[in-house]
């Protein structure tokens, strides 16, 4: 059992260090870079769509991770400033080195935002720091209320939390006070935002809230 | 890297031994054990609330696995003849040891089904072998018709292809086709199946499907 924790330890540590580095160099192209997490088909690429021509002037790039394909890729192509797919061969997570290899592949000049789409998955991502500044949890109605309670270690260290696919939330009968009452065991810190990527409501929130961020993170 | 490589193949050697006694102790008493496999909030918990009243007479027991709390247990807890909850305090599946555990807790005499349902993940799971005679892997429309391609490991290994909550397909614009060209280039083995744990629709074909495999497996 030790081996095994060792291991794991060293793996942290090295990527951190790696993580520190992307953050620093992010930092000095005046990037705001945000990792966003969620289960397989919560809507990370959606909320994308919506996003980046919202955006506008200001600039934005995406780095998305997937086990296979570049499907979310395509997706956002003709929308970001620059787009880099990663496909992890089977990891369940983004790792900070994959995001320093993506970083050497973007134009950071210029740009104002990063959004680093991580493998749908509510586990792995949690404990892997990719060099963002601010990270990004999501959950969606379709996947019922219980989720934060289930996921702790996604949504405990996450900056912002926002609930998809709201439009279906009178149909599906959801409770966002089950929502609420387990936030506020677990994480009071983050501002929960509930939104459709689909429909557009409560995405004004969300863009003020990303303005908000990186104009406080430039001073 | 080496020594990464070693540690993962011991461990997985280990548990497909362990699986192994699992299902010759589920052999011999005459029950057959399903690996359930989703991303979180694919509706693994409402298939099996739907399910467990229908298989009556026949009986079957639930293991349920989940990073923490014991919700999933208690929405199943009055239907099946027996639950157990595992909770894998942050692991992202169930390994075979932790069933074996739960066989040892289990009443297996009398029992026909054993469905076990796996942490919500569509990685994670797929390489370990639980000791089950059928895996299941489940998607659901809101997630998004892609899941297949963006998730070959769980899909490709499936004795059986669950599509849930196919009542939101029409509202959703849900593309069923490429769920099917995916399956054809990944998987023509396991049969697809479309329903909703919710509405009950589809339900019935499922509920055959289950007492097929178990009448084929006792001969």
């Amino acid at each position: 059992m030790k081996r095994d924790i060792t291991v794991v330890t060293s793996v942290l540590k090295a990527n951190d260090a790696v993580a520190r580095d992307n953050r620093a160099r992010l930092d000095r192209a005046g990037i705001l870079a945000l990792n966003i997490t969620s289960a397989p088909g919560s809507g990370k690429t959606a909320l994308l769509e919506a996003t980046l021509p919202a955006l506008a002037p200001q600039r934005a790039a995406v780095v998305v991770g997937d086990l296979q394909t570049s499907r979310d890729a395509e997706r956002v192509a003709g929308l970001a400033a620059a787009v880099v797919q990663i496909n992890t061969e089977g990891g369940c997570h983004l790792a900070a080195t994959q995001v320093a290899e993506a970083l050497d592949a973007l134009p950071l000049e210029g740009l104002d935002f990063l959004f680093i789409e991580n493998v749908g998955n509510m586990v792995c991502p949690a404990g892997f720091d990719l060099g963002e500044h601010r990270r990004v949890a999501m959950l969606s109605v379709p996947e019922g209320a219980d989720k934060v309670a289930k996921y702790p270690t996604l949504f405990q260290p996450a900056d912002l939390i926002l609930l998809n696919k709201v439009d279906l939330a009178a149909l599906l009968g959801y409770d966002v006070d089950l929502v609420r009452a387990d936030l506020a065991r677990l994480n009071t810190r983050a501002p929960l935002l509930l939104l459709s990527a689909r429909t557009g409501e409560g995405l004004t929130a969300w863009l003020d809230w990303l303005r908000s961020e990186r104009t406080a993170r430039r001073g």
